[in-house]
């Protein structure tokens, strides 16, 4: 198409429209623009045209096509997703959509034939398989990015695990941990992550076949339909088919629970690349600089990782506003929800590759973390049990050691440095063991039951991991 | 408690705490304010006790309690439960939250001997724990209800399911259909939500034994605590167990998609209840008047339901927001997820059983919406496929019937009304059997696809959706 | 740039960036397309160049520049400028940002002088004032967009505004309007709306001078920036200037609430053009039709109006989630804050201009209107107080006003029907002024109380109307 | 009311409503469950009262009313706001809302003549005018409570301001601040909240006199009643005056912003009082513990302060979608708008007031900062300075400041410890003068651009915000 001629094309392509017969006057120009989807459901093509294809042999199946039709309007179709691959397939201003977009093309290929295409079939239940089999995709593509980061993950745990740190509770030092113990809660929430994205297909019912909110006047075979493209439900009810966005609504927050899974990762990387904090640095390659100060080594990509959360959310709460009170079948609004689903599905791909390379780059520093977990009374519940296990209760043993450290920490020193007559001051209880106790191994070691730091408890971990990270790549195909 | 001694006993509750040994002020009384969750978390009494009496059961059977004390603590908490069930187990102004308030009664009424309720763990897995099993409850509540309503909409399918009216797109008249069709639509929509409330279930994972953040000293036996609570994993990381929000937010994304399905249903019953649809009355048991304009009865229970539903999406925005870059393990903003929780969960259990009511007392009638397909030209999507039939392209024949539809709309007619001459003014194809064509029966009749709304295929999905009622039924356990 | 050289461009911008002296790697590229802003923040280099300029002007009186330096940078930012307004002004790979892109540009021109641009600021300020500029602009053109439709719905009601119509509450028929009436609530909505728009000024503070956070070196001339760029504050501390963003998130929620405006005028589109309502009809040019259903008439662009306000509140929600809990001064998350501000402006920029279009070129339909008011018993609170007159309490006369409602719907009559006898069998206060009384003028006339409907009380309405909107258009600046 | 009673009392309160005419059956309790409202709309009696008072005053005016009635009328309201506020005054289960309330107890008073309370209005217009009232007092409470935030703020700046401490961006250490220039930033954000509390108030339009929505059959003074309530503006059209919520949107986004802003600051808190920051110790009064760690000292409050902002944005999403797409005038999904603005007004108090006395108890750790900022090679913005001052360009003197950097960093030197032979390996450029550029305070000292840290534009920044507290506290009316 010659750009200079774009203003008559237009008008030609609305004469042209399918449904022009009621109508008298061309569309406003800015109606026009406001109706537009094409600039962005382009990406829909491939869906577009494998639906196609399998609409169009099953009419061929059921005998509404004959087989030399099926045959030209299947290499047609093949045609036009060859042009779109290679960006030989603009849209033209005349196609509304790039549904009309492609039958148009594929009609320019085979001639009038090309018409049949949309036999026993509306956009109302085109644009629903479409983005169904896009959201396939979307799920099973943020999975394996999610499962390449449980691995990246699994093999910091195993590799630099042996690194003793805080374990943190409202920001204060807690207990100390192992960093393969914090590293694989991320692992855990992770794992939860990729099960939602892949229990998204329970949710994902075939559409086609459902016309624009009745049926259609054949007896298309949807079963066969559903098998072709991998579907495991066919929606039963038409109306049900165009209207529901629940499938839709529930990617949003399966994609939003994940975004915010990674966040709270990004929150780590930007405080503990802190100097303050001090256990992580982020190589050059995953920092910025700064324009004026020239000591700066900026996390920026963490953080940007941690504020696209944001976005997750308000997309998600969107669609809710954006089909809450929408009578039924379909109203054009929803068409809205194509861009809340196409930016999800690019930013947590684009946040899960670079959380991906972040953890696998990232130096730790485990003398600082050693340090900040002997510093931070981590081992003060620890001495309260040792002097439960001397015979008193809790509650006099957790006010004895609440006492200690504050002794402790007015005089400036470690658990470890404190003198034994100074705790005899405290209780009569304490005894060489207390130097046992107070050992940040021994601490760890202690912490025995199932999913504990102990470092046996972390090794089982690790194992477990392992285990169900092969089991959930199992599950997905291969990429496409 | 005396009302008027409060202050006082405020004051010895501090400095009663368990935590109180590092402290030498008591709390500040606008801290406590904002701090206590009491007021809230007092709903989650029954599951902190019966928590609390497995991991007694627990600690018993690795040991670390002996027969006598497991009875004794066993004992106690059924009696505060009982106390809790009548009434007379209130908090008092010490208690900080739920889980102190129980433990605080327990001791007294069982002495010393109740602090060892919590021996081997912390608050932090505790809460999760009875959040987990809240909500559990909440969503077989909510499937339960869901169920109910898929019931009636599925009996009102069956009674007056011949009834036919407009089915819409845009809100306008798009194709005949039976309200049993439309009905099904939701029954639809339910099945994948009640579905979403089952597949809940993935996503818990027994948290308790997590401790604090790092596991305990104790071999604690989890698995036996998760198979004695009814759950299918444990928490493998502790961390993992105490931080994580994503089963609380893809519950409220769960009630929220739910609460949207029943939107639409209410914002059809205001539609069909105003006068210029008419296609449904509700009685007066479930209308309101007005205090000045006396001819007015208005649906407000549906608006109510269309309009809770911006609740359901503001409260997942917020958990997404107060998770949002979070570090491990807990925070105490978290603390805030129950007041989203509880408000879905109580709300969308209502707005289940209004609906599930309005259903049922909802007189319909079938005149007035017939009445509204036949003059709404919904059958002029089949008079085109007669003229393709007639050997027209489908192009051809989608203009001529826009134009017939011009002609009528021009002169106040209905489609059968037209004179087979003006007919044939359009296109010579046009012959009698146009006549039977325009048939409001006759274009029902005609969707035989599978989801169509011809009788034959709503009979089918009747039938498939009474199985699959049956089906999730048996799923659910019996109510407590 | 030549296009097949940008690879290698690529790398040596990068090892040229200004910040590379602490940097011994290349930045990652996933990093890099993480981070790159510069594909959405170029619409901001005009306002870029405009207050880059002024600083130049401002570096110049203060002595920091001489005179030809000034003349220098300020023709070559003339430049850049007129290269962006051709299109001529590409970003290059190696472009961090606009900023970065514009400055590059400026040195290609002029030389190493280019340089001096940045003296005394940082791009956290830079970045801050562009924004603020682009805001002001936005509401601008926003207050101007309403403005015209405020005008539009202000010739409707005075062209068709004696159309009677009912008034609803609870969509159900309360009591008579004039479509002027309803048409002038919008004006009123939408008078605050510009109010609001223009008000956000208070909240836009001039924040250059800053530096990165904490001020710069140089004594500068603040208050002539100010002054030249047209604000009426300097931001006072330089901390806020770069972090804060309440000004932005101001924007977002005044912008939100004016398309929730829009979004409630589109459904009454959407209803009032239904064949049930029946009130209005939309143009061709504003109506879609249907690929399958040749009857159809869509009123696309209401519902994509009432749609697109589900956007506005989630870009609201995503900038509070994404600023809330960040410490100070600035933080990457922020730079998203652009992805929602200029998404809500261009969205409400097309929306009001769309609406503007339908309510110019919508048709009405008084001849429906008028007789669904009649039979909507919407005189009924009239008859009441018809009968309170007569000297019945207002309780009692409520009550037989009621019962004639129920006995008139019964018969299917209307109220000026019913007959004198049947009238005086509910209530023997009842006389031949009744049928008076029920006219629908005469119901309309009664309303007296400012702000009523009464053709009076609209007159004084429409007349406040017409010289508000003077006043605020003379408010406004002239557009650029 | 015996509470034995209830239901009996219930029905004959049903049979009693003002409505009943129509109906002949009761409302479904169900359904009077889900539409009451007086569980949380109580907290509106005060302004209902007020409102009433001054309407029964204008009707006196305007005749409707004689003087005796108005005696009777006003005195009567007295004495229901006595019993309110002495509790005496409780919800019956028949009355629907809080309206209904005040007028049942007020015709229990004083006989039929109550019932004339209600002439000339509808509850429509009633409530309007509550909420209001309402949310002019919520702002005038944060806009104090604020204030009080603000005062505190600047009273540490004076007092502890001298403190010097690190400037971050992007969480890594900038540049040298006085923490008196960093506590300044929030005067000047909450300085911008209080100013958007008070402009609320230009959206704020009296309501009274709307009617249902179509005004009513008396010339109303609706003037009088803005005047005597403190209104500037009267909404003068009727419709708009009962339908719109823009006012409601405003509140919570201004709000919401507000809740932002404390957000962050509340964040430092949690970040200072970390061991790793060490910048801020708060008391024991507003610090937890930990039922488990003897050694916590939790930051509760700051990390609720930080949580709550979340709530806030939900409710503004949630009131959005409420109102988005509803038909006017009045539906009453609209009810739900108070459970959003209720929460929203007691959370802000409450967060306010609570940094206001954290800020208030907090200690601050001088030295802590103090080696922060040293240990952060701050300067490295002011030695590149120093080397342009020398001759170079900003772009060599910043690649050596960077390289500087490293070299320090390598060393694990501060900049002031660096050698000279050492620096003049990296430039030829580098004195004596060099350990007079890097001491902190020369820093701090040389931001002299206004809003700078330097001492001198501190305390103009601190006389700056000493007046405008002043000022706006002069704006504020005297709470009640």
């Amino acid at each position: 198409m010659e750009p200079n001629k774009s203003a008559h094309k237009k008008d030609s392509a609305q004469n042209d429209r399918l449904w022009a017969g009621r109508f008298n006057q061309p569309q406003d120009m800015l109606f026009d623009r406001l109706n537009a989807s094409l600039p962005y459901d382009r990406i829909l093509a491939p869906y577009d045209i494998r639906g196609s294809k399998v609409h169009v042999g099953m009419l061929g199946s059921i005998g509404v096509l004959d087989g030399k039709e099926v045959d030209v309007l299947t290499s047609g179709l093949d045609q036009v997703l060859a042009e779109y691959e290679t960006g030989a397939f603009p849209g033209e201003a005349g196609d509304e959509d790039i549904h009309m977009a492609v039958e148009r093309r594929l009609t320019e290929i085979v001639g009038p034939v090309g018409g049949k295409v949309h036999t026993g079939r509306s956009r109302n239940d085109q644009v629903a398989l479409d983005v169904q089999l896009y959201l396939r995709d979307a799920t099973y593509g943020h999975a394996r990015r999610a499962l390449r980061l449980m691995r990246v993950l699994l093999g910091r745990a195993q590799a630099d695990g042996e690194m003793i740190m805080p374990g943190y509770t409202h920001l204060q030092r807690a207990q100390p941990v192992l960093l393969s113990h914090h590293l694989l809660a991320y692992v855990s929430m992770l794992e939860r992550d990729v099960r939602r994205f892949l229990r998204w297909r329970d949710s994902s019912w075939m559409p086609l076949g459902a016309g624009a909110l009745a049926g259609v006047n054949y007896a298309l075979d949807r079963e066969l339909v559903a098998r072709e493209l991998g579907f495991e439900r066919v929606a039963l009810n038409a109306m049900d088919a165009v209207a529901a966005r629940d499938a839709a609504m529930e990617y949003l927050a399966t994609a939003s629970i994940c975004a915010v899974t990674l966040s709270r990762m990004a929150d780590e990387v930007v405080l503990w690349s802190t100097q303050e904090f001090g256990y992580m640095t982020l190589p050059d390659s995953w920092s910025s600089g700064s324009s004026i100060m020239p000591q700066k080594r900026n996390p920026d990509a963490a953080e940007l990782v941690r504020g696209k959360a944001a976005g997750f959310l308000g997309r998600e709460a969107s669609l809710a506003a954006l089909s809450k009170g929408l009578p039924l079948a379909y109203s054009k609004d929803l068409q809205e929800d194509k861009l809340y689903l196409f930016a999800s599905q690019r930013e947590l791909d684009m946040c899960l590759d670079a959380m991906g390379e972040m953890m696998t780059v990232a130096e730790f520093h485990p003398d600082r973390s050693r340090s900040a977990a002997e510093g931070g009374y981590a081992q003060a519940t620890d001495v309260a049990d040792y002097l439960v296990r001397k015979g008193l209760s809790f509650r006099k043993a957790h006010r004895i050691s609440g006492r200690l450290v504050a002794l402790a920490a007015e005089r400036g020193s470690t658990l470890s440095e404190m003198r034994l007559e100074d705790l005899r001051d405290l209780s009569a209880q304490f005894d060489e063991q207390y130097y046992d106790i107070v050992k940040l191994e021994a601490v760890i070691a202690a912490k025995v039951s199932p999913g504990g730091t102990s470092p046996r408890r972390v090794e089982e971990q690790m194992l477990a991991a392992e285990k169900v990270i092969a089991e959930l790549e199992d599950e997905l195909p291969a990429p496409a």
